[in-house]
Formats: C-alpha cells, structure tokens, sequence
C-alpha cells in the first residue's frame, strides 16, 4: 500500500501502452500487506501453461487480461440481459429448486442421497416442469438464470453444471418468443463485438438438412451440400445404380473452391477413411482439372453430357474439388454435413481464411420433427425435444394417425454453426400431453401426474426458450473452450483439479444418508478401502 | 381468448374495486383456450387453505394475490440490488460451482455420488472459498446470488436450499462493508414499506447480550436485562448468596410493563416452567401492587433499602411484573433473554401492541468473541462464526497468547430481532491462517491446502458479507414463514410435497454412481425392497 500524491510523470517518461502511463505516485510511505511465495507460473500473457497448471492453480490464472475480460464481459453481458427481461418487458425472475425428483428417462441426472432410506433428490437438467407451473400459476412472464446438472461422463467441453437463461411466457406465439430473444441478444450484445441485425434469418428443418446436413449450420460460409441425382441419371456404374433403388436414395456433392491447390493427398485420404469409418461410405473424390476435365475413375463411366450437368450443379470450375457420395438421404446428409466442416477447418489449418472469426451469424431453424424413431428400436418412437413440445397447428391432427410426419412448434437459435438456444410452444392441454406421454411415447406418466393435473386447472397456453449462456458466451469471446468463460469449472473428467473434488467420503459420513459405496471388483475391496 | 372493443363502462356499472372496473370489453368472438377441471380449493384468498394442500397444489396456490406480491417483489428488489452492486459499485457477477468437496467440519453437506468409485461432490453451504479465491483472482469486488445447501433434517422454517446474496470486496474494512450493505438495502427497499434511514445502528456482542440476553436483539421494545446485583449485595437469601459465590454469578431481571393487567397466572406458571427445563435456572416472578410493595416471597427477605433500588433499576411502576433470576451471567442473560421475547408473544396474543410489524429496525452487532469453547470439550475452541475471520486488528497480538479473549472482525445484520446477514474482514495472510486452522482450531488443514496456497500468493486483504435473501424478503413483506417468498419451497421435513421428492431410484440407476442403499432394519430388508 503506497500512499502519496498523484502528478504527471516527467516529459518523456510517460507510457502511452499503459491506461495510467500517463502519471505516478510520489511515494509518501509504503506498507507492505502481504507477500507472494514463488508461483508456479509466471504471470505473464505470452507463457504458455499447460490447462492442468491453470486449472490446478485458477485463482492464479484468473488475473490474466483474457480470464478477467471474460468473467467481467460475462457479468455485464447478464446484467443487460436481466435489464431487457426485467426493466423493459416486465419478467419476474423467479428460482426454481434444484433438488427435485428424477423425471422420466433422466438418466443423466445426478442423485442426491436424502435422510428417508433408499429416498433421493435429482438434480434438474433444466428448470422445465416448474417453468411450466409457474405460467399455470399465474407468472405470466418468467425468467431466470438458471443452473442445471448433467452427468454426461467425460465428453469433450462439457460441464456437469451449467448455466442456461431460462424463459417461459403465457400467451405467446413462435414469433413472439423469437423476436424477444432477438431483442434480447440485441440489447446484450457486447459494444466491441460490432453490430448484430436482427431480425435473425430462418430456416427450416428440412432446409437446413438439405443445405447443409446439419440442424445447426454454419452459414458463414459456403460449400452447400448439392443433390446432383439427375445427373446420374440412367447411369451404368453400379454402385450408384444401386443405392439409387434403396428408398431415399441419392446422389449428393459438395464443391471445395480451390480445393485442388490447398488440400493434400494425405487429407483427402483422412476424409475418405473417416466417412468410411463414421457413416459407411464411400465417397469419391473429384478434382476439376484447369481444361474443366474430372481427374476421377467416374470420369470415364460418366456421359459428357452428365459430367456437364455435374459441374454445373455443383457449381464447380478449374481447381475445385467436388465430393460425390450416393446411399440413403439419411446418411448422405449428415455425412457431407460433417466433411463440409472438416474442409473448412482443414483449409483453415493451412491459413485459407474460410469463417472470419468475427463475424457473428444467427440463425433459427423451425419446423423440426416432433418424434423421431428410437435408434435401439426404429418401430418405437421418443421425443425429438422433450415430450411437452407442441405439434405445429396444421399436423396437430396428424398427432392420431401419422405421428412420424407432425412438426413441432420447436425452435433453436443457432450462432456459427453452435446451438445456443433451443425451445418451442409447449402443449397446454391436459389429454393431447396425456395423449403424446402414454399412447405415443409410452411413458410411465404417474412421474409426472402433477403436471398433467397442472394443465388440467385451466394452464394458459405458453412457450418458451432456453439459451446456453456459457456456450454463448464462448463463440462471442473467441475462447476455444466453454471452459474459459467459466471462473471454476471442472476439467473433461468432472473433476475440480484445484481442490480435488469430487473426493472420498467416510462410511460415517455416508451412514445418514443409508447408502454405502459399491466396490468395483470386490475381491481386492481390501486395496481399495485402504485408498480411502 | 375474448376479442372486442374496449369501453368505458356505462354510469353506474363502475367497479371502483377492480383496476379495470371502469372500462368493460364488447365482445366480438370468443374461443376457450383451456378448460379448468374442478380444482382442490376456491381460488379466494379468504378461503383458509392447510400448508399441505397449498403445497400439493403451488401452481394454484401461486396464483393468490398474496403469493404474486411477494414473488413480484423478490424479483424487483433482486433486480435493484443487482442494479446496485453491478452499475453504481463495479461489482462482478460471478457463478461458483455448486458440486464441491466436502469442507472440513461440513457435517450438514448433502453428498453427490459421481461415476468414480467411492467419491462424492460436496453441494456447499456458502460459496465462501470461492468468494475468497476469487479475492486472490484480482476480480475485487464479487457478488451473486448464491444458492446454498444445508441439510438440517427437519428444522421448522430451514429450506434445504436456500439463496444468499453472496458479497466480497478486496482493500477493505469493516466500515466499508456496512455502508456498502447499508446503500443496497435503501437502495431495493420496496416503495410500499416507507422510509428506513442509513446509517443503521450498532452495537457491540456485549452490548448486546448485556442489554437483550441474545446477539440478535429486536430493538422494537424495551423490557431490556438489567443487573440488580447491588440491590441484593449483602443478603441473606440462601439460593442467592450462593448464586453471587459462584465465578461471574450475578442478579438479573426485566420488568413488563402493566404486566399484571395482562399475563395470566398460568402464563407465569408456563415461563417459569420454561425456564427451569430450558435453562435449569429458577426464576422469581414479582408482581408490583398499587401502593408499590412487592407482591414476592422475596419481598420479606429483603430491605425496604434493597426494594427500593430493585425497583429504580428496573424502572418498575404500579401494576408491573419484575421477572428476577440468579445464577452465572452466560445462564442468566440467555434466559431472561428468551423470557423477553415470550413475555411480547403473550401480551401481543392478548391484543396488546408491543411490536408494531410496519416498523422495520435494522442493527449491526459488532465485535464477536472469535473462538468459543466446543460444547462438548470446553478445553477446545471452535470457530464463532468461521475459521477465516480475522481478528480485530488490536486483539491479534492474543492469538498467540490468549485465543478465548480474541474479538473477531465479525459483523451481523440484524432485522426485527432476526439476523438476516453476517460477514467479516478475513484474515489474508497465510501463516495467520495456518496457524488458525492448525493450532487453534486442530483442523486438518490438507483439505484446506488451495486455500491457504492462494492465500500465500500475494492475497489482499479483504472481506465480505452474506445476506439471507429468504428470510430478508420474508421479514420485509411479513410473511409468518420463509415458505412464502420461495416459488416451490419443501416442506419442514425437505419433501416437496408436489412432485413427491425425494423418491425411491431404481438400484439400476445406482450402479453408475457405485452406491447401493443401506435399508434400516436388514431383517426386513425384503419388504423394504418391495417398496420400492
């Protein structure tokens, strides 16, 4: 602590690199109020430390320029958003329990032992069921940064704790939620991030499968998935011939731009194997040499008059590379949908600016399958959603006898190819969600008998939405990881490497709450206490 | 949905009652959105409803006007403290995890199983580590609010989470700290619940144990402690002779005013009962008759000297009730402390005004005791409050010397006799802590370890506060229980008595987390299975 007075520094000895370069203090007495011990890194931007390191010691790597910028920008960012809900729009923020009851089919849900034997709390995955009640309860607007809990194991940039802007409205439409939620990320929305437009572009489910492969694309940029059947059509090479008489099948292409100059051999390669690998396909490969002649075995199986039609579609000239795979629409889409992305990274490896990291393109994507097939068991059918996502009025009456073909009233909010948001209308009437929960997705209903009686009390009609506020936060900072708009979060494998939690517990302390630990492989039990 | 044009209402068809009760809308079509079937309850307020069926039914129970106004409000004073704290003091908004480890002496943490063997997430009871951390991360000036786990079992009026409006400031005191909270809490005080004036009151622990019997006094009435040991120095009374011989023995009493008008024979029979099964102590009620005798077996036993000083200390007139006991000062004081505050409960039962519940008296009490002995080995101390208070900066020399006569920088908000925040100026010097932990407290000081090494990275000093949300907004708006300010609170046994959880969980949904429960009574251990 350095007491003194203030004045300008002498000419020429200012700083203009430093906000206070421009003065110093005249030292009138000095005290010192704590010391340091040697830090294991040092405080400097330009070293680079290991993410363990900075995890181990956060309280450390949190006084970086970037942390500090991300933890402050991420306050005001909230602040402004609560402003908008709260001040403008009239939203009652309302907290909702975080230890309630498992839901049906919520097996990524943590337990919570409770003092009643074999009893246990849940910790929620979003703040749904209550959101719902609380529009049947009269908050006709609510809103709430909420914390949510999924035990996801080890995946990549997850975090078993999250934060979402939770929001729920009666009386509303689609439109009515997305133009608040574009009004609301328009009002947040950082200064030195540059402008935002909105209204925000939309897209249909179905658009965005077809254009894309993806329900969450990356409009930055270009590369659009092509459907080039026709210009196979009548074709005598076999394998297409034959996934084009398999229901759904087709032919699709994506054209790389100056492909042939970026990418090598060895990624070509790569992305062959990892079609083959991820989806079961195969997929050619054609580079269009400078006379606009296919460098391909197709090539010469191919009509000039097809390989003509083929460019065209694919909007190919000298240099580009074009992808071509056939096979069910199903996974021909998801498949370029991901080659798509991968080009883009690979181009970008090599310095080929493909995505200008800043700019920002939202994007919403509506009209999205209510149900889909279960994947262990196509005959059956779960909720594209969640089981409370009401039908799009004009299939509502298909709901009773071609469930596969109704669309739901969901709606996501897609930001750079990430989904930051989802939500939809949600159904308000007691027997079409009795309806949906037991006759269609055979679910046990008892689990949720009061939010069915809920509805049944005269529950307003109502939707709403839910934002990911850390992966929001992540694209609009450039952080590679959710992790660094987070001030304590966990590393992949759910654990806090600064205080080593989670940790053991004693027998004793387990012995309240009536459960023991399960050993894995009881024949070493003895090692393994010993551990504790 | 009724649509139509709105009108003034014709003359004479006003309802001056309603807000709307002058216009009325001429309808033009009319759709029914919901049906309602028959509900559980009348929605009146009038209609007198049992906790547990306006549990079971929240999402009705909600929709009472007295519900919405006190769910309104919590949001609109959150709103103005966070306006507060973030845009006039530069406060940042930070979230800290919830699924922690297991603090030392963390006896009331609910656990969390994850998916390694034998290791438990800990839901913490305060955010305080992290909020320290955060100090020692340059992010000076922390908030948020926190939500907060304790697991009490069954406590009236404990939820088993519950929020904090969590504060820690970095280059601070303790004067900082309260007119910091001071101007937040005029700042967000409700419009409708008149003026409260800043700076607040204080007082020390002594003052207040001396003057009230409690650290938490409700300064709306007298009745205060009075000392009237001299009035009996030199007596002859047995059981008080023997009561001054014994260390810190002393003579105390509180007058009620009009007492004999108001409190029933069975009343003081029920207070002295009380007093002896609570405090083992035998308390002497004596009445003061008209001509100002005492109406007492005491009265005989002593002087008309020592009658009259009895008297004049107690400021006791005609028709008053002196309330006297004997014993050691830390049994007397609590007693007649508690006696104080069931002597206003009675009068108020029988109509007498003794706390007037529009008026709101906010008090700091100041310089706690740091250390107390341990309840079951007084040769032990324990922490007052924490183990991270600081000392008072003139008492730190004792540390080393006389810990049990060490004041800490601790600091309590009190409302109405109900203390509604605590928080103290931390110590930030490692050693000090270390030596704290380890030598003082005999803690286990690994568990502590990133603690005390952020601490030895150059921590400033700093400090902070936590206010409890609940029972502030429950106080405010003069709700009996902190049950109504909370949207979905649990009841006294932490059920949530709508969704029925806590609940059984299949052994299946177990087995990722490496626990199996442990039924009581193994004898009937099938039975209980069946159960589930």
């Amino acid at each position: 602590m350095v007491k003194g007075r203030v004045r300008r520094r002498p000419e020429g000895q200012e700083n203009k690199k430093m906000p206070t370069g421009e003065i110093e203090v005249c030292a009138e007495s000095l005290e010192v109020l704590n010391t340091s011990r040697k830090l294991p890194f040092e405080m400097k931007e330009f070293v680079k430390k290991s993410e363990a390191l900075r995890m181990q010691y956060r309280y450390l790597d949190l006084r970086s320029p970037r942390m500090q910028y991300n933890l402050r920008l991420r306050s005001q960012m909230v602040m402004k958003m609560r402003e908008y809900l709260c001040n403008l729009h009239g939203f009652v923020d309302v907290e909702t329990p975080t230890l309630f009851k498992r839901t049906p089919g919520g097996a990524k849900e943590f337990v919570v032992p409770s003092g009643d034997p074999g009893k246990f709390y849940s910790l929620p995955q979003s703040p749904q069921q209550f959101k719902q009640l609380l529009m049947v309860a009269g908050i006709d607007r609510y809103f709430q940064l909420a914390r949510c809990y999924r035990d996801e194991g080890s995946k990549p940039d997850r975090q078993p704790e999250f934060t979402q802007v939770d929001i729920e409205i009666s009386f509303v439409d689609q439109a009515g939620v997305m133009s608040l939620i574009e009004g609301l990320v328009h009002y947040s929305w950082p200064e030195d991030k540059g402008q935002i437009h909105v209204p925000f572009p939309s897209m249909t489910y179905e658009e965005a499968m077809r254009d894309y492969g993806v329900d969450k694309p990356d409009t930055r940029f270009g590369m659009k998935l092509v459907d080039v059947t026709t210009a196979f059509q009548g074709t005598q090479i076999e394998f297409i011939k034959d996934a084009l008489l398999k229901p759904s099948g087709c032919i699709q292409a994506i054209c790389i731009p100056e492909g042939m100059k970026h990418l090598k051999g060895k990624d070509l390669e790569f992305l062959k194997q990892a079609a083959k690998t991820q989806y079961g396909q195969e997929v050619s490969v054609a580079p269009v040499r400078a006379d606009g002649s296919l460098k391909s075995p197709l090539s010469r199986l191919l009509s000039d008059r097809a390989k003509q039609q083929l460019l065209q579609m694919a909007q190919a000239n000298a240099g580009d590379l074009i992808f071509i795979t056939a096979g069910p629409r199903e996974n021909v889409r998801p498949l370029l949908g991901k080659l798509r992305l991968q080009c883009a990274e690979l181009l970008e490896s090599y310095g080929v600016p493909v995505r200008d990291p800043s700019v920002f393109h939202f994007l919403w994507v509506v009209d999205f399958p209510l149900f889909l097939p279960k994947e262990d068991n196509p005959e059956m059918l779960e909720a594209a959603h969640h089981p409370f996502t009401a039908p799009v009025p004009e299939d509502a009456h298909l709901l009773y006898t071609q469930p596969r073909k109704v669309r739901g009233q969901h709606y996501d909010l897609v930001l750079n190819g990430c989904e930051v948001g989802g939500g939809s209308i949600r159904i308000h009437n007691a027997s079409q969600q009795l309806y949906v929960l037991d006759t269609i997705l055979k679910e046990d209903t008892s689990l949720l008998s009061h939010l069915l009686e809920a509805l049944d009390s005269g529950a307003p009609p109502h939707g709403g939405i839910a934002l990911g506020l850390d992966r929001l936060l992540s694209i609009i900072v450039g952080a590679p990881s959710i992790r660094d708009v987070i001030a304590f979060p966990k590393s992949f494998r759910g654990h806090d490497l600064m205080s080593r939690a989670p940790d053991f517990v004693s027998e004793e302390d387990l012995k309240p709450y009536h459960i023991s630990v399960v050993w894995p492989n009881t024949d070493i039990e003895g090692h393994q206490h010993n551990s504790v």
